[in-house]
């Protein structure tokens, strides 16, 4: 099997197509639902999602925070499923997140919010699914059919939709801006192709591992933790670096593998600290960033050809991770398309 | 060194006493506060916490979901702290839990709420701690020093006191009066140390597991691998079993050990399920139940000697695994006290 032959290399390399497609095509619906949120003055956010648009979820906790000063709240699905006791969300916006828009149990909190008479979203890439009847308002991923199992191009389209959502919401042009020019610089990140490959050949034998981001990366580090379990069974924790002195960090033995991403930003000067910490107990660093300084610290550097601003960093800090992920499946004779147990819509309630 | 006369064997043995002080001593201030929300027609709940604190944060997720009706958000401190783009409380309750009240960046949060005028209030064990001063509010654990790095007895207290304050303020008294035979349940559970210390000889050589929990005890799947993680050094993940059947269960092969959590209560269904595409994957199946139709299912099966309501379960079910992972410590001749890299305060910004 050559990995270039396979679905998930073209769906990853499909990435500066699918995003300019959303750009395009869903900036006004997603306009419209920035000014419906703005005039019913809502206080908080309530995200439902499972697996990885569960991540695209931990991106937008941090951007509506950051950027339109909303709480959000991560839904716990079996409170309305198996506990049948849901909560009351008030003059929350309830957003649905799913690719396939099937899973029963997030198309559950959408219908529980909106028999509330709560606002209702959902962001998927089946309007016509149940999650899409259940919700008010529908942001359509355009991704066109997604083959592989493991979820990419729809990755990247959920955070992009959450980041023009945030930018309309904040009436921010500058955002704005910089969401036009994306898909040239995912384009141009996909160029880490050819070293990753060789890169992966190392990790041949790697039975876990760790992955670190925080703030804006924490999604990033989940996502890239659940690309790699999923693509190669290895054992792999994501981790806020926070998070990660509380306990865990117990665990680093001398090259144990950690990966951190690490961006330009104000985040920066935290990972450094982190990154020094690792150093001193002799882990292996591997560190995705544009920042030359913080690479030249660390045992196996993934420079980012490009520097976006830290809020639209996932979307380019992802790319690497995600070929990273499929490299390694390949190097270990592992079909990335169909990785064992899973299938494409997982159904739980 | 004999696992008998370490500080964690004592403070585990002490948890009877440990709850039972709390709930003499803190059932007032307690329902004072739970009063003071009821007046206030707080919308929502807003927790900042890390580590064990944040385990116990995952369980007020649910209980205070399913008892009363609130949706909770799991604070991001790095908006305060780094990011400095603080979110609207609005009209929120914002809780802190930390057992020492020392981290900057849960401090950070009720600072930020206080000044915004919000419902502030700080479950610690120092009522003296910058946390403690901080909140206006303070629910003290009364737990007694803990010596041991690596929390346990702080933990069910804040538990403890998260259940108190759910039924305070649902005006429960079915959950009051579970909650004061509470100590002896503990103590009749702790029982189970001999069996443990059995079993965990089995566990000498597993550099990898996953723990399973869902609903109310998906705190009690996360703080179980907290601890095997502290004090063993093992890689360990803990997965609701929803969010484990969307990607990560591709890890599985034969002997894969996993740790399912499961007693007695509307959960058990699903977890069953599980367990037979756990047994289909030929997974080594752990559980810690109180059915012994689950148990039968499994390859070691850790049996729970009392039954309580699903909701309190995570304060019974958390015992065993306490147990585990400080028998696995010492099997492994590590000292339980000191996990390597760890100190006792852990102060993140």
């Amino acid at each position: 099997m050559k990995i270039t032959q396979t679905f998930v290399y073209q769906e990853i390399h499909e990435q500066p197509q699918t995003l300019k497609r959303l750009i395009c095509e869903e900036s006004e619906a997603i306009h419209r639902l920035a000014k419906i949120v703005q005039g019913r003055q809502i206080t908080h956010v309530v995200i439902a999602a499972r697996g990885t648009s569960d991540n695209a979820a931990r991106y937008a906790n941090y951007l509506l925070g950051a950027v339109n000063g909303l709480c959000v709240a991560l839904a716990t699905p079996s409170l309305y499923t198996i506990y049948q006791r849901a909560p009351r969300f008030g003059n929350a916006l309830v957003l649905g997140i799913s690719q396939s828009g099937k899973s029963p149990d997030i198309v559950a909190v959408l219908a529980e919010a909106r028999r509330q008479g709560a606002l209702t979203a959902a962001i998927t890439n089946f309007p016509q699914s149940d999650l899409g009847q259940a919700a008010e308002h529908i942001i359509d991923l355009q991704a066109g059919e997604e083959k592989s199992v493991a979820a990419t191009k729809t990755y990247t389209s959920e955070l992009a939709a959450i980041a023009l959502f945030s930018a309309s919401l904040a009436n921010d042009e500058k955002m704005l801006a910089a969401l036009q020019r994306l898909p040239q610089v995912v384009a141009e990140t996909l160029v880490m192709d050819n070293e990753i490959a060789r890169i992966a050949e190392r990790y041949r034998y790697m039975r876990a591992c760790i992955v670190i981001g925080r703030g804006f990366n924490y999604a990033t580090a989940f996502e890239l933790a659940l690309k790699i379990k999923e693509l190669t069974y290895t054992v792999v924790e994501p981790y806020s670096s926070a998070d990660f002195l509380h306990g865990p960090l117990a665990m680093i033995e001398p090259g144990f593998p950690i990966i951190v991403i690490s961006p330009t930003g104000v985040m920066i000067g935290e990972m450094k600290e982190f990154i020094r910490i690792l150093n001193e107990r002799q882990a292996e660093v591997i560190a995705i960033s544009d920042d030359d300084d913080l690479l030249a610290q660390v045992r196996i550097p993934l420079r980012l050809p490009l520097s976006v601003p830290e809020w639209l960093s996932p979307l380019t800090a992802i790319i690497p991770g995600q070929l990273f992920a499929m490299h390694l499946a390949g190097v270990r004779d592992l079909d990335p398309d169909h990785p064992r147990a899973l299938h494409k819509v997982t159904e739980t309630r």
